[in-house]
């Protein structure tokens, strides 16, 4: 089910029924490295966001496609990728 | 600058002013592992293309900001990445 009451982690903003953030790191290189981290995240939770690349910005989205929405899961791993970025 | 006689390399098409394929990879874990191919290309060419990824399919979008479109090298590129995909 999606919440009506909607409260999204810190930094993150609903867009279009996803938790959005974009992280800019210092490089391309650390950016891909995030993403791997993500990736990994991702794999081990069998949960999947949406990133996209755009040279050392990356944009997440985390999103459930059976609730047709943002679930508390989503949430939970958004603050998880957050700290993922720092390293 | 920009060719006006556009031939985009092979399953590539022209999507506002770049050069995009989408490519389905096996897996979410291959697609991350196409995307760290590409990337490892990109840092190496110092050019870097867009790069989406939604679960196992991985969006490339090869485009030069200072030329405001397509050029030579992103054709370069563009084909390249495509022998990256088969692994």
């Amino acid at each position: 089910m999606v919440d009506t009451g909607f409260v999204a982690p810190e930094s993150w903003t609903e867009v279009d029924g996803a938790l959005e953030r974009t992280f800019e790191l210092p490089s391309f290189v650390e950016a891909l490295a995030f993403v791997n981290r993500v990736g990994e995240l991702a794999e081990a939770e069998n949960h999947h966001p949406d990133i996209a690349i755009h040279y050392r910005n990356v944009t997440l989205r985390w999103w459930t496609h059976t609730a047709g929405g943002i679930t508390d899961r989503d949430r939970d791993l958004a603050a998880k990728t957050s700290e993922l970025a720092a390293g």
